[in-house]
């Protein structure tokens, strides 16, 4: 990358400590979740709330934010311009939100997680009520600051997936939410529409040591560079950046089912592909990283679910399922490792959820977050409403909150405007699948368990690029078009007709 | 601990960051050797540069410095004004040794690492010799702007071993030296004297796992808390302090001998019962930590040789090598693993040697550090000055300098003053061994296995202290005197008379 704008270069110099510390936190995290014995959480809680401190002094720098509102974007290449965009973009939390609002911010949220932890244990919404309240306002508040042109929530939106807007993404879930509830009705309706199998039940063990077995291999396959990154397990699977050459990704086994963590793996393993594709020129700069969540689990999801569960490719995997635990898979043919792998069952808990009800338990909390803070539903009334619309959406309601609005952390951390980005990965990752056909043959690879073509596209049209453009440029430069949930549609469509006819 | 004085009080406030980021970088570099692949050190090199000059920074902070220039001793407890003397000693490098000299320093050593390697894999002093020529030259000015009163090598060894010097040194290890050889001499006419066993040859395998399963019995039994620490693998075993509540231990494993990773899990977790059970009062503050290198290395080696290679307790072991091994070492009787385990056998190699010849090691280095810095001799003659010393303590020369003055990385490091602290560390062991006997039946327990009541005793007599009280106090107070190296001494010839009769 060719920087020659001076206030771009005295940019880059500051950027690269706060992406060093940036780093060295992340790695305190993932040890943390891979290693720390119980005892050391409360030492490495102080460790990371003072580098957090350190950070926070290196975003509020003088100098840089100086030379960030007096950078002149007239002569700028487009790299130099993104630096800037991207520099703005994430000091911008911490200029125009006051201190005394994101201490406070912090002390609620870790207040409320508590009391949500013990709320959910004890199917108590009123416990959590009044630190759901606190956060709804203090999200308010801390929108206002930031900013907005049409919706309060679109300030939010854009925290996690820069320069959404609630119009577009409204637009893009009602035509979404109506069409998968027809579909789900007509799998439903399937003569070959089954919710059970007796493959994955508490009598049956896979050994946990094969599962990671499976894992590694298709890690491999994948394209995933093991002398600039690992594997490990933790409680619950993820991936995190400790350098643009140390990528690690973690899983976790369950013993009687094997689909969890083969279908994790090829999860996680699409985010540390992301980020092992970026540009090396981007490294320790604001360029580096994926350009937002919703993009990171386009490619996540893409590999579980494009790939991971496709049928051809779920051909190709049979005779390795065969071979792994011989003694329960070793008769199971193709056909069965297909069902296996895409039922399809309209459930309470969003993170059990399969490919085609999964969006649908994304479209009822952007619903639910957009009422909520624009104050159209109150917070006493929104249990009530949940049940409500998941009546309506899956056609069953939570009799506990514990399953129905009590079910995730986010608003105890008060991240909203979190949640679109995970069914915008599911619109953007079936748009590159569209265009990536016209190139590749991407059945035909994947019968024959080739994945090398399938990367290759990703690296070329999508990892390579980093955070240089917004998600909304990158779709228009990688598909051709802006974002179309159409594609998300049909391929759902095509997939699940020709599985239950 | 009770802090009233307001100097202390904003020293321990500062203080605390200097502690929180210390233990970040420690973390940095437990992940480094454990877990790292191996196109990430590039970037991990980074971060834990920038840490350092954090570190630096904080160190230099005028209004810290200004506090600890004015605190008046007069009114202050015991441990306040530990933390004042411990601030300034730990700051002292920072503020007495100029800024380029650190950093010529910093230059210097890392390019004289690689030298240094390549000189000792091609066995080529003369590769070596001008860097080892900057070291001594760089020591000689770091020691001036330190500061002495008798001997330049006073101030290197002070940073190691807090206020030793160089005449009280010379006379405890001229006396060990020739009491050393003589009992070396003994050995060698007696008839029991063996240095090779058919149980630690190629063709025998000690299973990997099977040794962890061993070291993690150790580990237990002397009282590790497995809730506050780990054991991992690394190249060379090692421990550190992650936190109070996160000790860390590796090890090593060879697959031909299962002694190796028994004596080091022993050695390392010596190390850490020390850390884990240091006063928690003493947490974050500039008492945390062992008070020095030579202290720390007492109760390594006290675990590893006096518990570790203890007849008593080697009895004790026997059918749990027994039945840990039971193909190779089934049949083998209480008195061979003794042998196993106290062959002694003057060698070339300092981290291969025995209990008995491993301080004369120590001692011809300590002579050669204090004559190159004095100028007594140069670094030219030094590889034939190594050879003589060599023939005269151990009756033999190595024909190599890579298996001579080559052989250890402390000095390319530029750690001149260091070694001492090794051979120090068997004195205050036996020091501590001697006193201990008044109050535990030492033998009896370990016969037993029970070794509760010596963690008890160490607990009580030396490791709640951490860094309150500096060596010298330290063992007046745990044993009644200052160091006497008569202890050490006679340990050694009550245990191998005993053995080698």
């Amino acid at each position: 990358m060719n920087v020659a704008n001076p206030s771009v270069k005295k940019l880059l110099q500051h950027y690269k400590k706060i992406s060093l510390l940036g780093k060295v936190k992340a790695t305190l995290d993932w040890d943390l979740n891979v290693n720390m014995p119980p005892k050391g959480s409360h030492g490495r809680a102080e460790q990371s709330a003072y580098l957090e401190e350190i950070l926070v002094q290196l975003w509020l720098d003088t100098d840089f934010l100086d030379t960030l509102a007096s950078a002149d974007a007239k002569t700028m290449t487009e790299e130099e311009k993104a630096i800037v965009r991207n520099s703005a973009h994430a000091s911008k939390f911490y200029t125009k939100v006051p201190k005394a609002l994101i201490i406070e911010n912090a002390k609620v949220t870790s207040e409320a997680f508590i009391h949500w932890r013990q709320a959910r244990e004890e199917n108590n919404f009123k416990g959590f009520l009044p630190h759901l309240k606190k956060i709804i306002a203090l999200n308010q508040k801390i929108a206002g600051h930031l900013g907005y042109q049409e919706n309060l929530y679109d300030a939010l939106l854009d925290i996690y997936e820069p320069a959404l807007t609630t119009s577009f993404t409204k637009k893009a879930f009602d035509s979404l939410r109506d069409e998968l509830m027809t579909l789900v009705g007509h799998i439903q309706k399937s003569e070959k529409y089954v919710t059970d199998s007796p493959l994955v039940e508490k009598n049956i063990v896979y050994p946990l040591e094969k599962q990671k077995e499976l894992v590694l291999g298709c890690m491999k396959k994948m394209g995933f560079d093991m002398q600039a990154g690992r594997l490990d397990v933790s409680p619950h699977p993820f991936t995190t950046t400790l350098d643009r050459y140390d990528i690690r990704i973690t899983n976790a086994y369950k013993v009687h089912d094997f689909r969890e963590s083969y279908t994790a793996g090829m999860h996680e393993t699409g985010h540390a592909l992301y980020e092992q594709g970026i540009h090396p020129d981007y490294r320790d700069t604001p360029l580096e990283g994926g350009v937002s969540f919703g993009i990171h689990e386009s490619l996540s999801r893409f590999w579980e679910n494009m790939v991971g569960k496709n049928p051809a490719y779920l051909g190709y995997m049979t005779p390795i399922f065969q071979s792994t635990y011989p003694d329960v898979l070793g008769n199971v043919s193709e056909k069965e490792f297909v069902q296996l792998f895409t039922m399809v069952k309209p459930s309470f808990i969003r993170i059990e959820a399969d490919e085609v009800t999964y969006a649908l338990h994304i479209i009822l909390r952007f619903e639910m977050e957009h009422d909520l803070l624009n104050g159209t539903i109150s917070a006493e009334d929104a249990p009530e409403v949940w049940r409500e619309k998941s009546k309506k959406y899956f056609g069953i309601a939570p009799m506990k909150d514990s399953q129905g609005i009590l079910q995730d952390v986010h608003w105890a951390y008060g991240n909203f405007g979190y949640f679109p980005s995970y069914a915008l990965g599911n619109l953007y990752g079936a748009q590159f699948l569209k265009k990536m056909k016209e190139s590749v043959h991407f059945e035909e690879e994947l019968q024959k368990g080739n994945l090398a073509p399938i990367k290759q596209w990703l690296d070329t049209h999508v990892h390579t690029y980093g955070s240089l453009y917004y998600p909304r440029e990158l779709m228009k430069k990688a598909t051709g078009e802006e974002l179309n949930p159409k594609y998300f549609v049909a391929y759902l469509k095509e997939k699940y007709t020709e599985i239950y006819k």
